[in-house]
């Protein structure tokens, strides 16, 4: 299942540690690509550099037009998910969510335009209350996969050896 | 089964929102307290009005020592959890953190001092690849209630009705 992760009304100075955060967790749970609309070099540079050390192919896309994106993504058989606090329950649609082969997920900031309501095949709430884009992104993608996205190999430089108490990395020669 | 979460490391600048966030996630997956390390009036205020608008009685106890904290906490019985990208496995202590009755949950900021790692009973990792301690939290609390966190009522003055699309609040006059 191909994922990709649409983040919405990114504001450079007030979203920068959310947005990356955003992107982390696209990456670190499954999505092999972010669409930003809006550009911010140091998210770019951030979640580059995550990826250079710790593996895989996840990329960013900056400076996306969301409109001709989710044009294109429904053009190419895609689907997308809208995850909203005033959407439906979540466990009510997973089951045909799960039958997709391409899903693009969609978060935004704090006001997201009606059209997206309108374009999104599902709109979903990871419970009702506010809470986080992040968090919302992060268990859409753990309910989607059932926890086999934390079971991923990225082959990085880096990897971590679970650990009970302290921390084991390997392929860095210094203490982190 | 009590649920408290201890955010440590925060810097007000740096940290403002992923903080906020970390609060939003306690509050909205079921724990009952965050306790932080540090002072941050803006935080306070944007959970003590999230409180009241959408209810629960989630609070905030902000400049606490963590030490004290987590000695206090394990006196009176109860367990600490800590989420870390270098811990171990999730699922493979899961059955034992079940059977607690009181979990204090410990999510740090970049550096976490090593004496953390000790203190805590269990230091677990959600994956073993850098994202992020919003998700961490969320999809920890989203595991150990097994979803029912998420069906949680809160009995505040808004309340969302999930809708296929669009935006339904109850208690609201003005559309959001």
């Amino acid at each position: 299942m191909q994922i990709v992760v649409l983040r919405l009304g990114h504001r450079p100075e007030r979203d920068k540690r959310i947005t990356t955060h955003v992107g982390l967790v696209a990456r670190a749970f499954g999505a092999e690509e972010m669409l930003l609309a809006g550009n911010d070099h140091n998210i770019e540079l951030s979640l580059n550099e995550v990826v250079r050390r710790w593996g895989g192919d996840f990329h960013l896309k900056a400076g996306v037009n969301w409109k001709d994106e989710t044009k294109l993504w429904k053009a190419g058989g895609g689907k997308i998910v809208h995850l909203t606090m005033y959407g439906s329950n979540l466990m009510d649609a997973m089951e045909h969510i799960r039958l997709c082969n391409k899903i693009m997920v969609v978060v935004g900031a704090e006001k997201v335009p009606a059209e997206v309501y309108n374009v999104a095949d599902w709109n979903i709430a990871i419970g009702n209350q506010p809470h986080s884009e992040v968090a919302a992104l992060a268990v859409f993608l753990d309910r989607l996969f059932q926890g086999k996205e934390l079971m991923q190999e990225f082959g990085g430089n880096l990897k971590i050896v679970p650990s009970f108490k302290g921390k084991q990395v390997l392929g860095y020669a210094d203490k982190i």
